[in-house]
């Protein structure tokens, strides 16, 4: 399905680390597959906020010299797949209050889905919103509160509904919050004197830490005068992990709630495979997110695991579309089969998701353009039928081929010989302990969804 | 051993096609993994030749309003991995010759090795060089004979000794020339009215074309007046393809000589196993080039494979090095590995080759960092003993660790287990009937070496 | 004195015109004298803002095509000369506010002094500012009272102590204020159906707008449903328009209070050479700002006006300034003197001011080097004793060399054969009737200073 | 006539000076007013040169990082205005040859009329031109001569027809050459233990050295081993320095053949006044060119002058004209009159020169529109006439207004209340002991005009 789906952050902080921002580089470019439109690092260095931000990719954005200028040992950073519209640059994180006591970083991952209702209030309480982002919503909040910034990050949380891991920098602190449902992971390791915090753990390994602890939903952590206390803002709650983070957005090296990502992309493999026997000759994954799925299923399946289809490494935004003309000669730029492999072959063909069936009819036809016998599509994850609230870019239900066909006439419109999806009874059993949420399936919100909701019911 | 090795170039031609430009465009950015230092294109219009170029990938240097400027229905392309040296801007091509009677434009996928030969000689005569590149040195060949742009093509090919295949655009003409010995791929597809010609299949694919024609060794092919005619312009020899085209360096979705890349490392990897019994709970490739010669490996020694390193994909060549100091603290950045699948485990690691192998080493270490009980290292090609003149930057013999160390001391050195190359001979058997070039493993050159000959000496 | 002194800023208003951006554009590009750092321009169409602003001079930051984007026939615009500090870019102009119900841009032009203790107020009302200008300050303000914008507007203004001229956009609305005082022009024109503002009357009149009315002091004026309404806001005082507008500021070709600004500086020229006689043969402006008054002297003093000084017109702030060692060897950049003018005469430099002394001695000793046999400077206004704290940059006091130095001291220092100063009262006598703020002169500020006197003080 | 006329090019060497290239860049930079399309710097060091060019002001293309990267202590540098056209990159100076033997740069300000023919010999013994400029044919031909570096500069001078002032470097050699007629100045001094070469004394001026030498027309200089020596390349003839040099090119500063710019411009005002007896109020000089002959003029007039036209300092090519429906309105860009200065006025406008007069068009009725009463335009050399083919881009015959309308015929198209040209005989008298080519007034063409003879005569 890639590049369908957007998740919108990464967030990394550096508590007490000398380089604190060329820590703080290497974690948001081991993040950067949570977003590559922009990014930004703020550092604090003796009650002052220096700031880098702009639209690119952090190693693209960030030299040498540009990092020596991020002085201090407290960092946040932040790596954002933005929204469309207008002034985008000031949506890009970190946010920065500088008053005059003190100056304050945020940087957010998730959404707020009573933001509208902050707004509302903080506006007539005077706030004035520069850009149109919720994460301002966050930092404006936290100003307004009473008490240390701690105190005030709290009711903060508490306020919040939706899905948020938050970092906020003061001086000579660190403050790390997940919502209460957990829906969006945030993980951190000890690193000499200090601490590192981070999305995804992956961005912990690289710093060669690999022994983690996740920050627990609805935990509020403080990073403060050189130690870590920890205290729950909200009473316990079942967990809601995001489902798409195992299946899609996660890069396979993390772990989340102790669970590695690979490892439950092989299962829903496994499992596709389990119940579902069916002849063919190869099984194909769609590069680069369905490979561990297609692992798992060639493995228990029996049958062959085949690198049917190339992707070009080098696309990237500014790419020059084919226009239609060029398409129907058989114009393609992202995915090519290997006809030698393909070739008079039945072909099972692994993606993790489905969103609009664009991408997927063109995978079938490009196979069966290179001589599949048969395409048989197995995804591993169930239908998307409902748009998402808590950060995942589903945008609106008319797009999700999944809100209006059935199974089998989604399998038509993409030309497939056969079609199948896990059920969600299945993909919460590749989870195992961890609680999923799995709105985009069935529905299930798992918190009120404020205005919101109206959406969801046009 | 990704990263260590780069070959120069990669050449497109379009003939006769509306969107000459465009198609260039679509043809570079699918070579563009053989150079990613600079892009250009060049387009005739009514004798007038005009042109973009400079550095920076395919997609990024042009824009549609760019492409539009470049008006002609012929068109040649060219990427390019840069080698150091200043001005290095008078080497990106296309060059271009702007005389009074016609306009040329080359670009050139290789290595010429009498190339201070033919520069002396023609400074002698009288040529003025702006850059460093044995390009320039064939377009001044070029014009300097006499008779038509395509005789004097063909007596240029004559005197060139070394690899190259080039694409020269005249008027109404493209022509196209391998060398005698067949060291560089090239070939063309016939699209509608016109023609596209590639150095690898794969750009011929992403347009639709599945039927190629491979440019014979020796052979000069002329595109004019809307027809092709083929001819010899050097006598039979032996062919020498490219071994590292096969290797490394080729798209596993392009055909070499009839041979699918794919298959061809796949076969690689099932004759390592094949003699060459281990105890073992996993076989994992190095991504991404090595991923073919795993699955080879596994499937024919029965052992389970394993996506147990994951790649960065946003890693570019602005990135910023980890100091020492980092590195030694275990900070990377490019390969992680993925612990879960990893730990407790015997590893068969697959790569395709080991030039200096400090990335080996580095990989080794990091296997065992996550937990490997034992890494077996396996590579897909026999030992490098010999620096390549051919255009494969294998820079100098002592580089090269296995022009200095035994396989017995290349295992220490990296710290494996176990450690096995291929032999010449098991490499050779993958290649079929396809004649290789193996001079980098055993030093059998297939052409003089004239001035390199002491380079070699030394 | 060019480049010693800086203000901070232009603005400009188009009020239902169509193309509202484009001549915007052009009003902007007319102001880049007051602030060649950066630039900015919002527009607002059917309540929502778009807006683009960026670093660098209007016509380099604004393509055909990003004017195309900033559609609405309601704009303003601010040029600025950015003062140093980490993340400029929050304190580039126009700033908006984002809110539920309105969306709001306000450009600013001067200094409040009153800053500190207004957003001390306003952020314990909780206010959370991004950046550090007085802008953002007055934004929040307007935001934070009571009513439609209109009122807002005018109770903030009737708060802030200090040089301001403002102008605020609404939806289908601009309001343009002056202060109290009077410090900063501020003038409009009706252009077709609409209405322009601007700082200076030479960016109306370069869109043949000949007719201006200037806005009093204390003068808030709204442009709403197509007609404009005048009020005052604040009690009438004397006036205090600064006096550097006049001397070094403005353009030429600009009218301030009906007073032409080339007319003041011819002026103020006479009027030096009225009650000084001495026996010269040349009289030399410093260009571009001092050869009015040297028109004025000249003619006065019936001393031949010669252009004995060429500038480069080519220096920019990226400029390499030459090393100590050059300028001991004479290398200099910005000015030139015409040999064949200056040697062996007696010469009458006029320069408009002298803040550090610094350039009027380096332009003495480029005088004497060309052969002059005497330099009398003269100097078209008081000599600067005090810092400004309306928008002026002079910096501290002890940079200010008329702090630490008598007449004939700075006479020594510039190496100058004699040296006048006017007197504040010649420099009023030049204003007719308008009142000048002097303060830079004489240190009698026109408003309290708030924590900007401790600052005096020291 | 300002933006009118484009001359193309200003040369400077640095010989045997530390930090050559940073005394280039400020020689460019000196020369900027010559050609601001390009800029280019190329060192000298151990027989290997290294070299920076490309589009832009001198001082925005180099920057101290790379200013060091130019290590040597010879250098050339070139400053260009661009004509249009494909790949312009390949025409910036300076132009270098890279040979085995020796390597060589050149920089060249002018035109050689035999281009063609010499371009068809040398492309007939087998060169090729990458670029269209003669720049590249002079390096050419120089190359393909027999001897020392030195005598191959000399031959190639002497066969060279047309305007060159060129600099050459070699291996510690600097070879200064002026054409036989002396058409484009060239100057240099000695500085410390080396020297510099330069377009126009201001840009040795600004480096403190006053004293100059002239190269003769016809000689050619070396720069050798620390020493000078001088030789005839040709025989003596009549000298033909452009007149447009004085008029307008060259910075009032600079001293041609020892008659300083501004002098001879004042001049021209001068005679214009002499025997023209005009009733009027005020002379404005259209700034910046013909500030000089305005002042010439009103002194000998006896009539006061005035500032009555402002300049907008920050134009530059990217500006967005004004449409035309804007133009209509009145609005424009670049120039404002001061109408407190012009209205109820008689005004003599000087102006250097009129092109297309459309230029001159605009200005009258700006001075009108601002109230002039009458205008009467004196311009400060004769009636341009005939193209330019020695470097001065007055473009085709049908653009010159001169070349279609009678004096009387032009002051009405420009609207004027009466015009007044100079005589060429007035012109040769400001220009004393200098024999000037006035060919662009007279025809006179000091050469024979080869390929060019017939585009002439259509």
């Amino acid at each position: 399905m890639f590049d369908e789906i957007h998740e919108e952050c990464g967030v990394f902080g550096a508590y007490r680390l000398p380089q604190a921002s060329l820590i703080t580089y290497y974690g948001l470019h081991t993040l950067q597959h949570r977003g590559q439109e922009a990014s930004g690092i703020a550092v604090m260095d003796q009650g002052k906020i220096s700031i880098q931000k702009g639209k690119g990719l952090t190693i693209d954005l960030f030299t040498k010299e540009s990092l020596k200028k991020l002085k201090g040992e407290t960092a946040v950073g932040h790596v954002r797949y933005s929204t469309a519209g207008g002034q985008e640059n000031a949506n890009i994180q970190p946010i920065v209050a500088r008053g005059l006591k003190e100056q304050v970083a945020v940087v957010h991952n998730g959404q707020i889905v009573n933001e509208k209702e902050l707004r509302v209030e903080l506006e007539k309480e005077g706030c004035i919103f520069q850009g149109t982002s919720d994460s301002e919503i966050i930092l404006h909040n936290i100003q307004k509160e009473k008490g240390s910034l701690y105190e005030r990050v709290k009711k903060t949380a508490a306020k919040l509904v939706g899905a948020f891991s938050l970092i906020v920098m003061g001086e000579d602190e660190l403050i790390a919050v997940r919502d209460q449902k957990g829906l969006r992971p945030l993980s951190f390791s000890k690193m000499e004197d200090g601490y590192v915090i981070a999305s995804e753990t992956c961005a912990l390994d690289i710093l060669g830490l690999y022994e983690h602890t996740e920050i627990l939903p609805g935990e509020i952590v403080r990073f403060y005068k050189g130690i870590v206390s920890r205290e729950r803002y909200a009473l316990p709650s079942f967990q809601y992990m995001c489902a798409m983070e195992y299946i899609y957005f996660a890069r396979p090296d993390s772990d989340i709630e102790s669970i590695n990502v690979h490892a439950f992309r092989k299962e829903t493999g496994r499992l596709l495979a389990k119940n579902d026997w069916i002849e063919a000759d190869l099984v194909v994954g769609v590069p680069d997110s369905s490979l561990s799925a297609a692992i798992g299923y060639a493995e228990c399946a029996g049958i062959e695991l085949e690198q049917g289809l190339v992707k070009n490494r080098f696309v990237t935004r500014t790419f020059i579309q084919p226009t239609q003309a060029l398409r129907d000669r058989g114009v393609r730029m992202k995915l090519s089969p290997i006809k030698d492999v393909i070739e008079g072959k039945r072909v099972v063909m692994i993606d993790d998701s489905i969103v609009r069936g664009t991408t997927s009819r063109r995978i079938v036809r490009l196979l069966k353009e290179a001589g599949a016998k048969e395409v048989h599509v197995r995804i591993a994850s169930p239908i998307i039928t409902s748009p998402c609230f808590y950060g995942v870019d589903t945008s609106t239900k008319e797009e999700l081929i999944g809100a209006r066909m059935s199974e089998e006439q989604i399998k038509d419109y993409i030309e497939a010989d056969s079609l199948k999806f896990m059920s969600v009874e299945e993909l919460k059993e590749a989870a195992g302990h961890v609680g999923l949420c799995t709105a985009c399936f069935d529905g299930a919100y798992c918190t009120p969804l404020f205005s919101y909701q109206e959406k969801l019911e046009n």
